[in-house]
């Protein structure tokens, strides 16, 4: 493995977990009021248009760190429902 | 283009607005506290990391995408210091 791929592994290692410290904050926290959902939302659709391009190119790295984003944002949108204060 | 590279596009595209209505929130509401700024520090590092990774590759759309993040990561790291309530 040459230092570009490095990088490339590194790189979608931390897109992968980006959103665990906003869930365990929620998680813990119970507040979602400054949370955008609409940010929220666009990682969703995001991660479901990134998993057809890599299953269709057989990409694992890139269809593993979208399957974990993928449910870390599916929390997230129960959280701000859940949680949101009027 | 074939329907694939559509797809790459679409991910792209929508990878890089991700955090435009966050941002826009935050400066509306002038409120932070919800937000991990751990995850802010994660998004800022993994742009530099995949700018670095594209950048080797002259990947134009990922170079793209990455520097708009960037740019939002760091308006979202001056929001949490200027607007955080103790």
């Amino acid at each position: 493995m040459n230092w570009i791929e490095v990088f490339g592994h590194v790189g979608a290692f931390m897109s992968a977990v980006t959103f665990m410290p906003q869930v365990y904050k929620v998680w813990k926290t119970k507040s979602v009021n400054d949370l955008s959902l609409t940010m929220i939302l666009i990682v969703f659709l995001s991660t479901i248009i990134w998993l057809v391009y890599a299953v269709a190119l057989m990409l694992w790295p890139v269809i593993i760190a979208n399957s974990i984003v993928c449910f870390l944002s599916i929390l997230l949108i129960y959280f701000k429902f859940a949680y949101e204060k009027k």
